[in-house]
């Protein structure tokens, strides 16, 4: 994709929140990315518009059939004053996996990245700059086509929204409460589970509203065949530290291809930590606490890169580990990845990718 | 709910299309029925409007997490020209089943069939005349809440919006060639296949399309667990008359509670067909077919009421039924059910609401 960006600035920009209290997703830039798709002219139209509502066909299909894929990824902004981005080619690779599953079709995520630049660059003062903070940045794709019937719509919008956000857990790096779900199941082999799709997130509500009502903050999901492996964490995937070696369950199918899942995998053999992805049973872990083996568990994701898992609930049996405390390695991975993310610490794998902020605000 | 559902009337009024071509799904009414969900307050403001452009923040949470239910519903004009609704009730109940399982709030089911008459009554006139056409119906709701995090919204939309239909296969009652799904999943249980949500219909659209590609016109989904026993087909619910009696699938939480499913169980016990719902797996269909005992198939929704079927493909083995052509007892249900709907036989069974349209245009 060859096509430009072309650029509207907004008349007026609005005031930056008090960045002690960001909490996440309820406040955003004065800029948006968009484009269109048409079947048979493709995406078309790319821009980068003031933030406003849309407006849409109440039949679009977005409303009635779910067609609709993100991602979400943040900037940084280091001390020096550069920014950067975590990964965002990978990101753009699971944007298109999505796509396929959803008959959606594929974006060029370059010309995507490109697009992302430049609406960081026009909206970089919201940047936020307090410890532990960043900008979040969601892109996603709705099914626009005004038609009630059941097949891949032939009209679509792409967009970008950003978010400054502040930590995800207010409490920093402490450790979470896990309930392990035995009755709603997330995803299956076969279904949508590998995708980053709104019905996955719609069909998780249930279990995490009964899981928040007795105080676990997010549920663990088993696969839905046996129920008995599992698979991840409400949007995190999920890591055990048992006996000196990580394991981590494998991309199965019906679990995302998390960035930052994979980037712990990478920084534990750079540091010759044993880590391996395979299937791993509930009862595995269980018996890995029985027997004083299981170190630590946590947690990887955008959002809040690692969150330690202080206590499991499986049916009647609960698990603390560690005493309910931050677990040595994890906040070592915590460190090292939002040490690489900030610009503190130096980046051997290749992770970083810096925005240009050159350009006018 | 004892609130006044306000009436706005458009200025003008559309031309209505041409009868002999209304395909499905495509073209709207004049005007549509809303109503708002506020956390605290509850649904509110009710109200008949010009159909219009819905506006909504790009955060809001339909278009990121999937939260939107939906029904489907007809209403039919008779020879005498009364309009009727078919057992809109069983819709209220299914709705706020689907509502339950997303973590949407209730609707009060009577309060918005009074809601859905008074809009008939507005578009009465949208409502076509020509053999096999009717006014096609469509109830859902959309999470608006503006918000980046996986949790049931507070903010929520109800709409009602209506389109004239013709038959949902141009052919009309004519039978369909339906593929057997091996490999991709529509719904498992503890997921969210007994709801009328979205994602479910998002997750079926890639084994579709490949089902399309090969001259198939839905996918037939087997169980997510064992990939063996028979769920349902496409937007229907599926029946077979083996050796004289007709089985359909149990509801057994991962399959939708069709309306013309329980429909059609009535209408056959009350003519001593004998009738069961039990698990069904593939193996004994196929057996069936192989020992010459399949007589029949069809499957049941509201879009087309009754769909014979002709063939079926179960990986290498194809099974063509009453070579190709609709069977004697799916034509005699499609007649009955059709014949009903349109008050031209008699209702012993209290399924039509008929809808007042004594008032003004
Ligand atoms: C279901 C699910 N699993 C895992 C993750 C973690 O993925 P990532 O590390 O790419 O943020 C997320 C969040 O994106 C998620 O939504
Ligand atoms: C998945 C699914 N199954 C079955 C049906 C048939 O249900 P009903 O007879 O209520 O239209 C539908 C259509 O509503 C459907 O979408």
């Amino acid at each position: 994709m060859t096509e430009q960006i072309t650029v509207q600035l907004a008349e007026t920009r609005r005031e930056k929140p008090d960045q002690s209290n960001l909490g996440f997703g309820r406040i955003f830039t004065d800029h948006m990315f968009m484009m269109d798709y048409t079947e048979g002219t493709g995406w078309h139209d790319a821009r980068i518009v003031p933030y406003q509502p849309l407006t849409l066909e109440p039949s679009a299909m977005v409303f009635h059939y779910g067609q609709t894929v993100f991602e979400g990824m943040k900037a940084y902004l280091t001390k020096e004053g550069r920014v950067f981005l975590f990964r965002p080619e990978k990101n753009m690779v699971r944007l298109n996996r999505s796509n396929e599953r959803l008959c959606i079709p594929q974006i060029d995520g370059d010309f995507v990245i490109e697009g992302l630049k430049k609406l960081i660059a026009v909206d970089q003062e919201w940047i936020p700059t307090a410890e532990g903070t960043s900008l979040y940045i969601r892109p996603f794709i709705i099914a626009t086509e005004p038609f009630l019937g059941v097949a891949p719509a032939k009209n679509y919008k792409f967009m970008i929204i950003m978010s400054p956000v502040g930590l995800y857990y207010k409490e920093g790096i402490a450790p979470v409460k896990i309930l392990v779900e035995n009755d709603y199941v997330r995803a299956v082999q076969g279904g949508t589970g590998e995708a980053k799709t709104g019905g996955n997130y719609a069909a998780s509500l249930k279990a995490q509203e009964l899981a928040s009502g007795k105080e676990y903050s997010q549920v663990l999901w088993l696969d839905g065949v046996e129920k008995k492996y599992i698979e991840e964490v409400g949007s995190m995937n999920v890591f055990f530290k048992i006996d000196g070696e990580v394991v981590t369950p494998a991309l199965n199918g019906s679990i995302l291809h998390g960035v930052t899942r994979d980037s712990v995998i990478q920084l534990l053999k750079h540091w010759n930590v044993p880590v391996s992805e395979r299937r791993l049973s509930m009862e595995e872990i269980a018996q890995a606490y029985r027997d004083g083996k299981l170190e630590e568990a946590f947690g990887t994701g955008t959002a809040a890169v690692i969150s330690p898992i202080g206590e499991f609930l499986w049916g009647e049996e609960k698990m603390v580990l560690n005493n309910g405390k931050t677990g040595e390695l994890s906040k070592k991975i915590y460190d090292s990845i939002t040490g690489i993310q900030k610009g503190a610490l130096e980046d051997p794998f290749g992770w970083i990718t810096e925005v240009p902020i050159s350009e006018s605000k």
